[in-house]
């Protein structure tokens, strides 16, 4: 069952993808390439299955899903960056700037995070104040307070012994942040209560912990192959990860709280919340 | 009477812009030092102007008004990055990723794009329709098909000799699309009717080729110091400009016929428009 609705979701998502419109140049073909590129789609699949967690209609959110999954790509467009990351490539495909050059990148990046914006702006479901709160709350989620802070703040700390705390600090902002307002969008616009918001903050909160975790487990364990990137990148550049400090089995053990505490949070939702109560397994099995 | 209100529209900006909250670390520091770097603010005070061409209160589209600064602000920080045009000066004043690193220059770039969709949907003007309309216009003319597609069409029309057509639809994206939803969004904000909205439309894209107009006349004419940044520098840079492509007085003669079209748009709003009116011969003289 989990596997079907996982499958219905990404089917969706693709098709709302593939649907929007491109013109035939090389900036929205740069915007494209990324866009593509395979990613797990996490992020949208998460607003749709926390619309209907709270018995809402998951074709609602889709627009604003896809708003998301623009923020995420343009966002890793710009890590990969020489400036930045300075990663060739990116899901085993060479990143934007090897294929578009390095100004097309930081533009086609821009252009993504504006399009977002547009999309978000043009959903048209008849709840304008519903839809000017989903603005909001992604601008913020996205920006000096989220991701983009906690981007700056993962850059100053490299090279730096980090204590838990300050790690956790960073992760919250720079990938929780936008976990986290994917599955609040997808409640709000779904008419979901106030309850029933902060319900999946909860449960989103926690999820992007435990995918944190297990990024830091993976680039330990993972091969290279199936990570789409090279594993162990994070012993090499000095980061201070979950694994550098409690060692695989704490990790593990950290990770598996948080999972369980993303499904204690969306008990209250009942048997529409299943697929999220799965979800939170998933991430903690996944192997990419 | 029109030095006074544009100190006005000045003060009104500069002091809503300093009650901006910002946190003490470097990312809201470096987002902070672009942001107060001593733009002549044209923008914003274009829509402040708008909505009181049409009986608006211009006090009702300053955050507005700000929101589009930022996004000014950040499409400078990028341009001026050595993967783009490489600038170490702006205005005078080094570069953003002179002072803070390439990395957070371009981290500081996103995150004021972002904020300023943060302020935008943040207006509580008690419109949310007109709100959202404003959001609208404004991410598309920020986007693929505005401002950051110009900004890619400059980058490939570099070295290359292009017609005056060319010249005229990279110009109208690259600088005319933010240009015009200013005066736009002043507008719609302020309540003005369609019609109002298409005359400030008008004034605003044949005030926007005549600003660019006269930035090319200024590359020749005008002499480093007063232009805070190297004079001739299209020359070495091999760019077409209206200026190569007409001579100097072709290109003053275009200048003041697009002046002429501005003012004639905005005739139907009578008087309350002269400020407006004003701006254009301010714009056809200006020194810098």
């Amino acid at each position: 069952m989990f596997k079907e609705t996982f499958q219905r979701y990404l089917t969706m998502i693709e098709q709302t993808l593939a649907q929007l419109p491109w013109d035939e140049d090389s900036l929205n073909e740069s915007m494209y390439y990324s866009l593509i590129g395979g990613g797990k789609r996490i992020r949208p699949v998460l607003a749709l299955a926390s619309a209907e967690a709270v018995g809402g209609n998951p074709e609602t959110v889709l627009q604003a899903a896809l708003a998301i999954e623009l923020i995420h790509t343009y966002s890793l467009i710009h890590d990969d960056l020489p400036a930045m990351d300075n990663d060739d490539y990116r899901r085993g495909r060479l990143s934007n700037h090897k294929v578009f050059g390095e100004a097309q990148a930081i533009l086609a990046g821009d252009a993504l995070l504006t399009y977002a914006f547009e999309i978000l702006a043009n959903l048209e479901l008849g709840q304008p104040e519903r839809e000017l709160r989903v603005i909001r709350e992604v601008a913020l989620a996205a920006g000096k307070d989220g991701m983009v802070g906690g981007q700056v703040a993962d850059i100053a700390g490299e090279g730096k012994a980090l204590s838990l705390n300050e790690i956790e600090e960073i992760h919250k902002a720079k990938t929780g942040a936008i976990l986290t307002v994917s599955a609040r969008l997808g409640g709000i616009l779904a008419g979901g209560t106030e309850e029933q918001i902060e319900a999946l903050t909860d449960y989103a909160q926690a999820l992007g912990l435990a995918f944190q975790i297990k990024d830091d487990i993976l680039d330990i364990v993972g091969d290279s192959e199936t990570l789409g990137k090279p594993a162990g990148s994070d012993i090499r550049q000095g980061k201070s990860t979950y694994v550098s400090l409690l060692g695989l089995e704490g990790a593990g053990h950290q990770l598996h709280a948080q999972i369980l505490k993303a499904q204690a949070a969306i008990k209250p939702l009942g048997e529409r919340a299943s697929f999220l109560n799965e979800l939170a397994f998933y991430i903690e099995e996944r192997k990419h």
